[in-house]
């Protein structure tokens, strides 16, 4: 509305205001920070934006989603049976389609009932944070790098984060003995993300039982992000981490936004593998339960969809897609080898990102990376994120769940960026060893 | 998940808790306390469950939604259009479908930009409830009776209530002298809840005047709950409280959920009346905007659908509901003649319920309102609403936005439970003068 000008008038009048808690939360949110980012740079390239995004209107088959989830949808519409109030766990035949889509894997197998249906994966990570807060002493672990929303719902439920790192040297294996060290006796659970945003690695057998072993060690729990379950295309296979809950209790994080390419649905849950009970004698799931019944329920129409979209969707559609993936990752990698800036140490075998280092040092009047990131905008109308949004200054995330053309239209850019702000010929030659080092350094 | 027997050597191993400050907040919740009372009584009965709710599948097209709304989702969801990412405020187009639905009634017409889409009503009252809280000092102003996400929503923030009364012998007008007496200089807001859940008034013009009059003396805004707009079929015109936006900023939250009678759907609205720009000056519409980054966004699917819903249902979908309504009301104020224990001090004129008056003296062994509806689900599987769950003692609200065969049922069901209760013949007969001094002691 247009102000009508009576401002000086009314300044003094009014006794509320906003709540400026609120700002510090959202400003680490991925959503604050690419929105913003994109919002606040003049665009000079005289290109349209390109900001890939997964769920894109005009992408190919492969990076679409199949006709079977969006009829599903259409259906449950129709049905009559999605109008009403759900409860707020979730109606049972959803989380009966869930709990069996899980167990597929799982050696001790869910129940319907330890299954929460959650408007998407990052309702299912708000609900989590909040029903472990409320002890202000309380502390929990996060990778870094990691997907900063557990940043964002810690910060704003009082949850003090404390940092584990993930090794670049190491495929991304969790530095065991830096949790360890991190940890203390008010220290409540440590995150996983797995297939990982966004090293795009996925973790072994081995490493995720000492996981297991280290956190029954330390007394936490195990919260486990899976939500890139279906996104793994190399040639290691994807370990469910409630594979071993038996020796700590691990509540797993999902949704179909990733694997069915539709993160505007908002449909994933909360899956409690805990076959000691453990979560019900702490309180977890009482406290789990009261957060549904004061935060919003996912649509009924997506509800009611969701065993057919778990149940009914062909094969082909996902072998479409990863075989799509592997066919990006390596155009990605070798276009990468003509902008020496930026550093793969690691080729993904998960997820839709290049996680790649940014050395500053061979470019002109570039800080970090995220000066980086807004001038690309600026300049070549594309959007990435910078690392520090991530938690890892000097990174930098490269999504490839995309088109070939419009892979080759994002290498294009960054080339031209690259060459524009390239301090020296001799610059743009690479060294691996200096790299290498600088990786372990920068982390 | 089965236990496998081993507690006891874990008991002591685990250092996290489940979140106990949740559990004072969902206490006071509808759905803890509805779908808690349904879960444990056990049914003595024999008969069906009886648990009159919107959106029921079997419902007749009165109280069914339209044909039109079904298939704007259904073509949302096949149009590729809703699977990416939404910004956090909604997408423009339904902001302005919103901002337009609502300007039809509005001096002062709201822009697309000062709407926000919403998980249905009671998301936009979490993030209006969370945005004003911060200041561990601040006090809102909520009815007395009224809708009791307001206050689960304000416990779970730190936001302390203050109640004033709605008045059953003034056609259920505020207690304006209550108000301004219940406010301080900490106070930052009063819930208005228009057309009126539980009490099925609407508030004329002269009433609102003397609101937003009352609320600008005291600095404070008015957030008004108008997710029952479609739902009007007495004689008396609703107004909305954007309409004295010039006087005191107001915050319009609705939803379709209503109207269209679709409260599974969940799709919604936070609108900005606010020609004067307090809200933004005052750090209001940051809050709002940093609170909607970091909670669920409502599926895109429904957001895609929305232009469609709004603009395009038929006049004649809403005349059959308001017609039926008007029936349904006769009917039970009729019904409600033979149970001397329950009075309706006034039809109402608004929403889908009787909102009556409990005399528990008329009645063997029922304590209160929650004794009366606890046991009414024991002996005849009949879930109501006990008054005590929306602030006011021994009243009881019976939803009545149903089949004409299934309000006979409610009523044959309840006089069935009074006679079995009634004390003697002679409390049978019931005396309108006593009943109204009770009404308003009782509140």
């Amino acid at each position: 509305m247009a102000s009508n000008g009576d401002d000086s008038y009314n300044r003094n009048l009014w006794r509320f205001k906003g709540n400026g808690a609120t700002s510090d939360a959202a400003a680490v949110t991925l959503r604050k920070l690419a929105f913003g980012m994109f919002k606040n740079c003049s665009l000079n390239s005289g290109k349209t934006v390109l900001c890939p995004t997964p769920g894109d209107p005009n992408a190919s088959p492969s990076f679409r989603t199949c006709p079977e989830a969006e009829e599903a949808v259409a259906a449950a519409a129709r049905s009559r049976m999605a109008n009403s109030y759900a409860p707020s766990p979730g109606i049972f035949k959803a989380r009966r389609a869930v709990a069996d889509y899980l167990n597929r894997e799982l050696p001790a197998k869910l129940k319907a009932e330890d299954v929460y249906v959650t408007g998407g994966c990052n309702q299912a990570i708000e609900i989590v944070i909040d029903s472990l807060s409320g002890n202000p002493a309380a502390n929990i672990l996060l990778p870094r790098p990691g997907y900063p929303h557990y940043d964002a719902r810690a910060v704003f439920s009082g949850l003090e984060i404390r940092k584990y790192d993930l090794l670049p040297t190491r495929n991304w294996e969790i530095d065991l003995d830096g949790l360890e060290a991190a940890a203390d006796e008010n220290t409540v659970a440590m995150v996983l993300i797995n297939p990982n945003n966004p090293c795009g690695n996925v973790y072994s057998y081995d490493h995720l039982t000492k996981v297991a072993e280290l956190a029954r060690k330390l007394g936490i729990m195990v919260i486990s992000d899976e939500v890139y379950d279906r996104v793994v295309y190399g040639d290691k296979p994807f370990i469910p981490m409630g594979t071993f809950a038996s020796i700590a209790p691990v509540i797993t994080l999902g949704s179909i936004s990733k694997g069915w390419v539709v993160p505007g649905w908002r449909i994933g849950w909360i899956a409690m593998n805990d076959p000691n009970g453990i979560f019900r004698y702490t309180g977890v799931v009482q406290a789990i339960e009261d957060c549904l019944d004061l935060t919003p329920q996912p649509s009924l129409i997506l509800q009611e969809a969701l065993p057919d979209i778990l149940e009914k969707t062909p094969k082909e559609f996902f072998a479409k897609k990863l075989k799509a993936m592997r066919r990006n990752v390596e155009l990605s990698c070798e276009r990468l080898m003509d902008i020496p800036c930026l550093f793969c140490p690691k080729k993904p075998e998960s997820c839709s990102y290049l996680w790649v280092m940014l050395d500053t040092s061979m470019l002109n009047n570039i800080k970090n990376d995220f000066d980086f990131c807004s001038k690309l905008v600026t300049e070549e109308s594309l959007v990435l994120i910078p690392g520090v949004a991530l938690g890892a200054k000097n990174w930098v995330r490269i999504s490839i769940g995309a088109e070939e053309s419009v892979l080759d239209e994002i290498f294009d850019r960054l080339k031209s960026f690259y060459i524009r702000h390239a301090i020296s010929k001799e610059a743009i030659k690479f060294d691996g060893d200096t790299i290498n080092l600088m990786v372990v350094s920068v982390i």
